[in-house]
């Protein structure tokens, strides 16, 4: 790690220890009062390449068997080498397991939890940036995007150059507006910047765009993604890449066990078994072109476009409030983004299946007229 | 919650809004990002009494059914009611769900996150306490145990006066000395603190012994409970119980979706369906037992009676770190509590099988010798 992010983490990182697992390969296993009576849970899911649940969820199972009554594996090892391996990271790289991206967010906070530290992201992007920031207490700062909702790179580099943040969020795509940003103004950003810049790719499986590789151009960048877009949000389960010493010093911050055994296992499985997500993820693009294409066709909304599987609309004429209504009527529920400064007016919607795309397009157009 | 308590709250706790999630029931579901296919997983555990995983556990099966592909319930509201039923608590109190009992300690300690703050453990206890104190940099003071592991209550009580502490954790039956305390002890602590008391009973379902009750008597009284020890610690799952208000503010520290789908319904399925566990339990208590029986019969150690399922034990000759080497050697896995002040030379076993027990005695015998 350089030591320019060094003097940014918290004064006694150093003095902390990380909690040691013995290893119990072999052993009788008496030293964690666990309940000693084996207990298999037979976890039956499909792996195969399915879009369409009803007619092959249940003609191929997969299935992955856990001792429940043990401890999970305290520090995610298989699923840290599996997911280190499918994205080709060699042994200068390290990754956490977090109960989501929102532990990771946390973590890394945490670490670097410093009384004159600043927490600087654009605005608006994802809201636990800022929450996670004012749970822990730290300063954060926002530079608002522009109104394509490209990055403001000239306030971003000022901003930059007057506060020296410790932290800068960017989401790649962003959430919620959806679009990617310049790259070129995140490798400025990169530059520039003294502290850690956390790219979070949590929705770059449909972009088809990602920062991992830049690793090892810029020291100071730490890469977080999740499997919670992907068909798994109930499993729980996000990742962070980055150079080994600084993953090290913020893993010191988790809370041991902090992933259970069941999610460990089934990410593993669906990470050394990519075919179902990346079928499923290819059909998601697809429905999402298509849902633009028809969206651009209805008058008087302004349609952003998307590299993600939610589309963010504004209504240039009448009130986004009244639409989200009627559709709620109709028993379609989408997100108000109304109340977020920049997003005046704007709901978004998740790409949905062809058929709830469509009882979607019906029932937008019909509240719009 | 009365108004000592919330003058130890952190200054913006009320400013901080609870994260709201809306009722999707009966929705076409666009709101949140998630994958659109639904992707069910058979998760096929035991639920029939068992205490011997080889013959039963794949007789009888019990199936939770839950799509993986959508966020969990991100306030568990069917596992808190569930539980909340369970201990027949009525409205007046509500509970929190953890990622284990850890993430609770952590969320309690960030609702009273302030500078002047202290907390104050009895020491030898759950190491836990003061490494989450650690991360989240408030001040820690702790009162040894007397020689019998008991409470100093005059020390406590001495420094409740002079500290004014905004926590005090006490785990009951205490880890790692596997003792409960005097409960006329505790009601005096509760009496005198001005902050909150938090009864741990991780270990409690061993004892037969709880506080929950006395909810209902001492209003700065919370109870946290796990189901880690009972048979399920690969589910990661804790929960606190309290009054409800105070429960509120605790609540607002919490990140949303903390705990997976399949752990909520796991635990769900296990709190309704109490039989298996509650029949290991019993046969873990008898284990304990004997195994206590068999290890006071051994000369130059003494035994600590327990309540937990662990036994902790001193050697009065000879030194624990080089049995703990020879049960090792065995590929007996138990835990050298020997760096630990107040517990020099002290080793812990967990109660495991019968014949688990039975080779530790052995080999613990043929160490000694």
């Amino acid at each position: 790690m350089n030591k320019k992010i060094t003097d940014f983490l918290r004064d006694d990182i150093e003095l902390l220890n990380e909690y040691e697992v013995p290893d119990s390969k072999g052993m009788i296993k008496l030293d964690a009062m666990e309940n000693p009576y084996d207990h298999e849970v037979s976890l039956e899911t499909n792996v195969t390449p399915s879009i369409d649940y009803e007619t092959t969820a249940f003609e191929d199972f997969f299935g992955v068997y856990v001792n429940i009554n043990r401890y999970p594996d305290a520090n995610c090892e298989d699923l840290r080498k599996a997911l280190l391996k499918k994205y080709g990271l060699g042994k200068k790289y390290d990754s956490i397991i977090g109960n989501g991206s929102d532990e990771l967010v946390q973590l890394i906070c945490l670490a670097f939890l410093k009384p004159d530290n600043i927490i600087l992201c654009p605005q608006p992007s994802f809201s636990m940036y800022k929450k996670i920031s004012q749970v822990l207490g730290l300063k954060y700062e926002e530079v608002p995007l522009l109104e394509d909702f490209s990055l403001d790179i000239n306030q971003m580099i000022k901003k930059i150059k007057e506060l020296n943040p410790a932290l800068i969020f960017l989401a790649y795509p962003n959430n919620p507006t959806g679009n990617l940003w310049s790259k070129d103004d995140i490798y400025l950003i990169m530059k520039e910047a003294n502290g850690v810049v956390v790219i979070d790719e949590a929705y770059s499986a449909f972009s088809g765009d990602s920062f991992v590789k830049q690793m090892d151009n810029f020291d100071n960048l730490l890469v977080m993604k999740t499997i919670s877009k992907v068909g798994l949000a109930g499993l729980r389960l996000g990742y962070l890449f980055g150079e080994k010493s600084i993953i090290k010093q913020i893993d010191k911050l988790r809370l041991p066990f902090n992933i259970n055994s069941i999610s460990q296992e089934m990410s593993r499985l669906y990470t050394e078994n990519e075919e179902f997500i990346d079928s499923q993820t290819k059909e998601i693009i697809k429905n999402r072109d298509y849902l633009l294409g028809m969206m651009k066709d209805i008058e008087n909304i302004k349609v952003y476009d998307s590299k993600t599987n939610f589309i963010l609309f504004r209504f240039l004429k009448g009130s986004a409030d009244e639409v989200f209504s009627n559709l709620l009527a109709d028993k379609i529920l989408i997100k108000n983004m109304s109340k977020t400064p920049g997003l005046e007016n704007c709901l978004r919607v998740t790409v949905g299946t062809k058929e709830e795309n469509n009882l979607f397009i019906q029932s937008l157009k019909n509240s719009i007229i």
